[in-house]
């Protein structure tokens, strides 16, 4: 639901995760004020092309090789892992990490929902340092990438990630206990278990419903990128919406007017499946049901929309935010 | 003399390292056996284009950074300085950096003359591991290579180099004393000091002289690549020579007969000025002397042969090895 219509497949991460925690005893979810002021927060996933990584398995190990380059690095042993991205299969490869490490996952991440980029994370608008960013290829291989200034840390880091083929492992934004709980998205793992259950959208009104009369997207770039049009169901054919995305769903936007807009998670999900529909897999004739959720304090402030907002997505437009429909926990 | 056509141009290099000495004082340049096996040496120099790097200026405080970079990795801090590569700007930017660094210079290096690849170079016959390597941008962002295989770390390496512009500096091969002694290539130093006098090249028969009377070159793609033919200077008019080139001068055919080959450094030598001509600058008319050096005896070995040898350049012919003309120190 987090992933925005990205994020990557859930698929093999959620097998993986399932394994591990078969093989190593389950993982302790761990909310922020319970990890120690001084504890190294490892804060990972996967760098790079969801697309690739969708078709690339992982032996597991990766974790194991991130958290020990992070320990020489730090000069202390690694006692938390945390998702950068709760959103897609980033929020589940750390689930397998923390199993087989035998290390406590932080309730937290950095993005509240699935981004584009490294750029992306609550810890760049809190300002802790991207550097060093430790990647790996899953055979051992590792870079380190150490840069002053978190954009030619994201640049080096990408580039890297090129050379492993289009995906790696990767730690970023590494922390202390104190700093993750100053500069991290709290709740987010419990949050994406409660949307993920029985009730998770029960409750919630949609923000449309209808079927899909126009796609216009090219996924020939880096990222995907276009719009969907959507018709409203019967009793509602009048309306339309029209969906912007890249690798996520950025704007909803009908007569003119904005519904929901990114940084908020706007999710669309098979009309009868109830399970969200990727920007990749969203096709022509689709029904789906359209909802949104709002966007984590961090992004909704200036300098979060200044990273996350409409305009940072070239959208000559403003952020609107949805209502705050639940309560919600989140900072 | 020692760059074979290669290794980028000396200018730039030059008055760096003259400039540090002036104001560090000179450098040391200390023999293989006077480097104590424990000591940790650091070899050095610039990764990437020779071409981006001749237009560009470097701040000399590069050598510093990788130098801790290196002391962080190993424990330990470096003691004395190499250059990975002799030829051509790689002979000179180490200097700057041992009078900064206030290190001895190894009287050594890990290729005897210049090549084209960081796969190159002795330590890598001798079995010394290429990682970790730690490339510079020369603003202070690092990034630091780890793979078990050196074919990996090459490839990692070239892609860091990339993002960095095209070209930085880098530490590479770094190891012990003892590995030194027994991997590096001994006298690099002293030999290119005394090529580069006034007795350098007195003495020596030329494999030829005469005029570039075609080139056929093509600098579009990362390396230049082409052929050079050479008509036999007044009273030698019969003659030809063809010179084939990929960034050094790699082969010297007379009548279908290979009269020096790669390994070995074939020199073209400006007739008048005496000073070597690039595989990029020679041109149309030029009147050149062509000389040949003996490879030290590590590439001349099967090892060295697969690495380095005509057949490693893709020509299929054999390497024939140049008459040792004069006494020759090198191993």
């Amino acid at each position: 639901m987090l992933g925005a219509g990205g994020g990557g497949d859930t698929y093999t991460g959620l097998l993986m995760a399932l394994r591990a925690v078969g093989e190593h005893g389950p993982v302790a979810v761990a909310p922020l004020d319970q990890i120690a002021p001084d504890a190294v927060v490892m804060a990972c996933g996967l760098v790079g092309s969801p697309a690739v990584a969708d078709e690339r398995l992982w032996s597991g190990d990766e974790g194991a090789v991130l958290a020990d380059a992070i320990a020489e690095l730090r000069g202390a042993a690694v006692d938390a892992v945390m998702c950068f991205q709760i959103g897609g299969a980033n929020g589940l490869l750390p689930v397998t990490w923390a199993a087989r490490l035998g290390l406590p996952l932080v309730d937290a991440d950095g993005m509240g929902r699935a981004f584009p980029g490294l750029r992306h994370q609550a810890m760049r608008v809190a300002g802790i340092p991207a550097s060093p960013v430790v990647l790996t290829d899953g055979r051992g291989d590792t870079v380190v990438v150490r840069a002053a200034d978190d954009t030619a840390a994201e640049r080096l880091a990408l580039r890297a990630t090129a050379s492993f083929g289009g995906v790696c492992a990767g730690a970023v934004y590494c922390m202390t206990g104190a700093e993750a709980r100053r500069a991290a998205i709290g709740g987010s793992v419990s949050r994406a278990v409660q949307l993920g259950g029985d009730d998770g959208v029960a409750g919630r009104e949609p923000l449309f419903e209808g079927r899909v009369v126009d796609m216009d997207r090219d996924s020939s770039g880096a990222a995907v990128r276009g719009s969907a049009t959507l018709a409203g169901a019967a009793g509602d054919s009048g309306r339309q919406l029209r969906l912007e995305l890249q690798d996520e769903f950025l704007l909803a936007i009908e007569d003119g007017a904005v519904r929901a807009a990114v940084p908020d998670a706007i999710c669309v999900l098979g009309a009868e499946s109830g399970e969200p529909v990727s920007t990749e897999a969203l096709g022509y004739g689709d029904r789906v049901t359209v909802v949104a959720w709002p966007a984590p304090a961090v992004w909704r402030s200036p300098a979060g929309l200044a990273i996350a907002g409409p305009r940072a997505f070239g959208y000559d437009v403003d952020y609107e935010p949805i209502a705050v429909e639940v309560a919600d926990a989140r900072r």
